[in-house]
């Protein structure tokens, strides 16, 4: 495929125009050789011109595809350059509309999205590593009442807050992650302490709580998740006792921003100088949840994926089709294994694999020469990124 | 891929031969014609030659890495037909060793995993869906004390069984997956109720436990769980502490037949009449596990994916390295993506990428045209096949 890649963009110009030219000359030019001969390279240079063209359209095709118009986030994509570091983050996807918010809530979020990355920017400037500035960015977002992950999680069916995370280091393929636990105040460092200081990747419930407290991590009382406007959330689900039985568009209106009561987590991804990749998710899960349901954020490969070969992604959505699409891992995979870039493959996952499941959210990502993508098919995802020049982009809605 | 696939296949004997007798032709034949367009002839042709050969070239390398010898399990590969329908299951693998088993052990295993093939034989052969081909054939397993599944499932470090399960709709897509329930008789069905029935893919603990009784699943005491063997492999493990921070060979011995505690997964893959792929995966767990650790068995994705456009995959083995590779996802990711055939899919993720990993197990998967694969790089694994003219193989070591 590499080869392919260099014989497009190095002759897609002026491929066909050399092919008919040659052709033509084929044709009119009399040779002064045997028949045969002349006959059989006449043969021969058509099958080769026939090859080129056709490869050339496929890949020119698969390119089409995912470059198609979409309802793509914000992508930044500058290929030719190797930036020193990068990062982006998310803050949750789903139907945030210009018209539900107003000017104060907006600039809170903005604030806070601003507060996050400028964690994780300062982190990889000074040389620190990716998985630092992940964890610390995503500490911020934790301990703010405005996203679905710590402080302001959400509430199962059974008013508890049961809280998810999971982190992946790129360089070494290790990973952690923590589902359903109630007391941990930063549940992105308990997956962190998983990855770093116990044999497994995944531990739930109480053992993980267990497990949090031998490593000494901030514990709380569970009351600390109580929000005001997350009971009520709570309240009204079950008042309307329509989880997860509509779609998305049809479904109650559970939070002043995120039309939805799917969505709302909170992730990151950087590359640090050192060019390892890094990427961690959490979140508060889903309203009105029950039957200890765990969703795709603290599922490697679904929610959190990252390998210094490709990228690092951290995923936002309806967790169900997550896992189900594998979307973290599905846009490594299509970097490695069919040669796409970040912006491709991002776009090829989110807006035509996962949209043909059913699936809505987005991702965040950087890939290993510190482009960065956030891609959505939602009608919003809080989101921002900095790059190693320290320009910020912040977004909230499509366009 | 495909186009050059044709190529590869249909000219890679000839192609070589072909443009040397070009090239020679080419080099030596005088042309009547005006220098500058022999020139640009020759040039292009040699371009088209360089391109042909090292497209050639690579295609063939990639198989030949695929191809390799490796520590491969028993594989079957007839790709030129398409069977009716095909079934593959396997009990776990690990260093399963001929001298620790004796005549009457091997025979009781065998007689077991044929017991458990025939069941979902039995049901493709009648036109049943790969689906209850696949829940029927686990239960067998589940129910039987050999395997560390069900029945036999192993204990906890706080003298529980805690199982987990999953299973994956090739069709659809859809998915169900447990864990860590400690009274539903039959994960493999708690896995099932889960897709068919919530709008969930993965519950877990109590919340699982009481979606089993509102589905009314059959229930047991946990007691029912209780076997002396296992109980006595807890009690060694615990004396000896060595849970998981020594490697697989100087861990201690706590299975008579599976030398280590990390492995013992049932787990079955099948295709049915209509074309329709699924896979499940059920498991007691790992031996003396503690802080609620979650392996790769109800991780869809890594214990088990199916999708109809490629493959079933039901994994077995040490399940922090199966989620780190996304082990059962990769297979078909390779196969899409790549367009490798089942047996050098499963081949590169199992003997290359797992094993570089530092990860230990194996895999059972059939592919779309009934295709089966057995792949493991540990000394055995316990598995069996059965194609659609019902003729079964039945395997435990490596050779």
């Amino acid at each position: 495929m590499c080869f392919l890649r260099i014989i497009q963009f190095e002759c897609k110009d002026t491929d066909k125009k050399l092919l008919f030219n040659l052709w033509s000359s084929l044709k009119y030019t009399n040779f002064n050789a045997t028949i045969q001969s002349i006959d059989l390279m006449k043969k021969s240079i058509f099958l080769f011109s026939f090859l080129v063209i056709v490869l050339n359209c496929k890949e020119t095709g698969e390119h089409q595809a995912v470059e198609s118009d979409s309802d793509s986030g914000h992508i930044i994509d500058s290929s030719n350059e190797k930036a020193e570091f990068s990062i982006v983050i998310h803050g949750g996807a789903g139907t945030i509309l210009k018209k539900n918010m107003t000017p104060e809530k907006e600039a809170a979020y903005k604030a806070i999205l601003e507060k996050s990355i400028r964690t994780g920017y300062d982190i990889l400037k000074n040389g620190g590593t990716s998985l630092d500035a992940v964890t610390k960015t995503i500490n911020v977002m934790e301990d703010s009442p405005l996203f679905n992950a710590g402080k302001g999680a959400v509430f199962t069916n059974a008013e508890t807050n049961e809280l998810d995370a999971s982190i992946m280091d790129g360089k070494t393929l290790n990973a952690g992650a923590s589902a359903g636990t109630t007391n941990v105040r930063n549940p992105i460092d308990l997956a962190r302490a998983i990855m770093d200081n116990s044999p497994h990747v995944m531990m739930a419930g109480n053992g993980a709580e267990k497990f949090a407290e031998e490593q000494g991590l901030q514990l709380v009382d569970p009351s600390y998740f109580y929000t005001d406007n997350r009971f009520n959330s709570l309240k009204r689900a079950k008042e309307r006792e329509t989880i997860e039985l509509d779609h998305d568009d049809k479904s109650a209106f559970y939070d002043p921003t995120i039309k939805d009561y799917k969505f709302g987590t909170v992730g990151c991804a950087a590359l640090d100088k050192n060019g390892n990749l890094a990427a961690g998710t959490s979140t508060g899960g889903m309203t009105n949840k029950r039957w200890g349901r765990i969703g795709d954020a603290p599922i490697i490969g679904a929610g959190t994926y990252a390998n210094n070969a490709t990228c690092a992604v951290s995923s936002t959505g309806w967790g169900e089709y997550f896992i189900r699409g594998m979307v973290a891992y599905d846009i490594s995979a299509l970097m490695e294994y069919k040669g796409l870039s970040l912006q491709e493959a991002s776009k090829e996952v989110i807006q035509n694999k996962l949209t043909k499941l059913g699936g809505t959210g987005g991702i965040v990502a950087v890939d290993n020469n510190g482009n960065v993508a956030m891609e959505f098919n939602t009608a919003g995802m809080y989101r921002a990124t900095m790059n190693d020049k320290g320009e910020l982009t912040i977004g909230i809605y499509k366009k």
